[in-house]
């Protein structure tokens, strides 16, 4: 039985579920970031999961890239499966601009983050959403 | 024409050639650390590979991971393509321990690298190529 991990659930906002990742983003205006949850119980690596799962990740990586670059301006993508402090099996996607506050170094730990002001980040959900 | 990006070049040491990728061996004594590097030519973001080049490098993405789990302690594994400081496309394959230098933060700009002993990296590189 797949449960979102308690800390990904509240740092994040639900985008759309795709075949196998539920699509979330992050709660930082800072940056457009998307994470990417495989719903398989207790996935943690990439390599852990089976080779069709592994083939269909890297299809919706690729979609939630393609969604990135049409709805936000976007000078670097940045895909990562780190998951050294949730270890629940995530892959964020983010879209990286010259002027961000992190630029060019990665983004965890760099800024603290920003909220979104009020409908911000349901209307990039919604635009996003609808690429996807 | 692909060429080795000078800088990638300068801060790793080749381990083996698979079908789309070139494995090469961060010089950082602090983490087992390869670098896949899909020969092709101008190639930046995942998503611009074909769909083949992407379902193989997913396949070398998990034989890199495999290969780092038989050859030396690891306590989760970090998947990375980020290209802010090199674009020429690479996806970083690390070996984490909750012991290493960096843990748990990612290693990018953690902690200075720390050189190999003398014959240190050349083991590495032959047990983690055999296994490969």
């Amino acid at each position: 039985m797949f449960t979102l991990d308690a800390r990904l659930d509240a740092d994040t906002l639900a985008v759309i579920e795709l075949p196998l990742s539920a699509v979330r983003l992050m709660r930082d205006a800072n940056y457009a970031w998307l994470v990417l949850v495989p719903r398989r119980a207790n996935a943690v690596e990439l390599v852990d999961l089976g080779d069709d799962d592994q083939l269909a990740l890297t299809r919706e990586i690729a979609a939630a890239s393609r969604a990135l670059r049409a709805c936000v301006p976007c000078d670097k993508l940045n895909v990562a499966a780190l998951g050294n402090v949730v270890p629940q099996l995530h892959v964020h996607v983010i879209a990286r601009r010259h002027s961000d506050p992190a630029w060019p170094r990665p983004v965890w730990g760099a800024v603290p983050a920003v909220p979104y002001p009020a409908g911000g980040a349901e209307a990039l959900i919604a635009r996003i959403s609808a690429a996807l």
